[in-house]
């Protein structure tokens, strides 16, 4: 008799839970995105169902009403009611018996959190500290999948360094991107940061950074930096969902500037700050 | 409050099931492996709990007694009563609220099927037809892991091209492996594949071909194979566990051999077939 194991319980494979057999566990085969709130107003929404549309079609899933989708997010924001939640969602190709083919008529699985984000976040004063890991993640990384192993790979390797975060360099010793945040350099009063490309997520934060410096006078230059240019910068900054813009102070052994969060990236972050609230709409609508 | 939807139900998240909270589907981040019986045996069981052992040390869960796995993985077996199964399990980092990092108290979630194969299988007399694909897999293919976006996408596509599998190439133009699959070719009266190394898994299946040409005094070349090169070859053969050696007669457009399967396809399929049965323990002894 065909059969299941689930943790120590046996159970007849007719009867197991379709669950279990999401293909977003055998294979990693779902998209997702992630985002918040800001004083119960969410923010970029349009840009996060556009980038987890993007990344439902390079996959190829194809049955997605994402009206419906944009509906259930604001369903659930709305009873959550949570003034400044993450909002964490993902699409599976569904659930079948195991093989890397599926047919046609299969259904997407659909998955949504909303929790409490802590507001305000502690390590943004104090800026932190990151170092360069081997970015071994695949030839993909524009589109938000599941397969995220690498990153969680590096992101633990950092930790264990006590860093905040991985900084991904490519075989070419090229910066790509944190495993969880766009990288941002400042040198000579421009921000520099890698173009978009299938090596790097396209950050909706990253979106908001280049229209602030459009709208503060910063040139904002998009090349690769290798791990030593960006040591040699004269501010390193994150940009992350959950977290907006976070200064750099360290990498690997490094002190960048004089260990403190730099003028720019204030600049910046003071900026992003302001156009994320729902009270200051009309900065927001003027950029 | 905070809250999660599955599907259509909206549940408060402290009611949520851990199920849904899965590190294996938020970002793969677990490791399985598949087995096979042949006539009430399990083939190669040490080889596949030796290559998931390793796979979990790589990826840092440390916490499982390889032991108990063994045990549960015979008990099911035993139970299901089906002479020529699959058996696929998994392990995952264990489940908790999403985040890339994990507390090192948590438990791993195990998951086991024991299904039915279908035997003999009919696409081994036709052998089949296979085409190229970029590889765009991460660094680290000797684990593995529930990262498979890429070897599903490689799938899909091959389907969509009439093709059983798709060959993968790296960047250097090199094939590593099948995506599912390893990769052989025949030149020369030699069998010529991949070095192991961290491009490709670690093959059961590989093993035992090296094996038998070393019994039945083959030559067995490690190198790296161009798609050229391969299509060049006077055979081509694929190795899977759950189909054991399977005669390759087409690559993309061009006829491998007279598009038959050829001799020393057979004679590797045929030994192959004698060792994996218990009934043939002598030979397998043997080698």
């Amino acid at each position: 008799m065909e059969l299941a194991i689930v943790q120590e319980r046996i159970i007849p494979l007719s009867e197991l839970d379709p669950v279990y057999l999401d293909r977003g566990i055998f294979f990693g085969d779902g998209v997702y995105d992630v985002m918040r709130s800001y004083s119960g107003h969410i923010f970029a929404f349009d840009d996060h169902i556009a980038r987890f549309e993007y990344s439902l079609r390079e996959i190829g899933i194809t049955t997605v009403d994402i009206g419906l989708i944009r509906e259930k997010i604001i369903d659930a924001f709305n009873r959550a009611s949570i003034d400044d939640c993450m909002i964490y969602f993902h699409i599976t190709r569904g659930s079948a018996m195991r093989s890397h083919d599926w047919d046609d008529d299969i259904e997407y699985n659909f998955f949504l959190t909303v929790t409490n984000l802590i507001s305000p976040d502690p390590i943004k004063k104090t800026g932190v500290a990151v170092c360069s890991h081997e970015d071994f993640r695949w030839k993909r990384c524009d589109i938000k999948s599941l397969n995220l192993l690498p990153n969680v790979m590096a992101k633990r390797s950092a930790h264990e360094k006590n860093c905040f975060e991985a900084i991904l360099f490519d075989s070419d010793g090229n910066i790509t991107e944190g495993s969880s945040s766009a990288f941002f350099a400042v040198i000579d009063g421009c921000v520099v940061t890698r173009p978009l490309g299938r090596e790097i997520l396209s950050s909706v934060t990253r979106k908001y950074v280049e229209l602030i410096a459009k709208d503060l006078g910063v040139t904002f230059i998009e090349r690769s930096l290798t791990v030593d240019e960006a040591k040699n910068a004269d501010e390193l900054f994150l940009g992350v969902t959950t977290r907006d813009i976070l200064g750099v102070v360290k990498f690997d052994s490094t002190v960048i500037g004089d260990a403190k969060v730099g003028p720019v990236t204030r600049l910046f972050e003071d900026t992003y700050a302001k156009i994320v609230r729902p009270t200051c709409k009309d900065l927001s609508a003027g950029i």
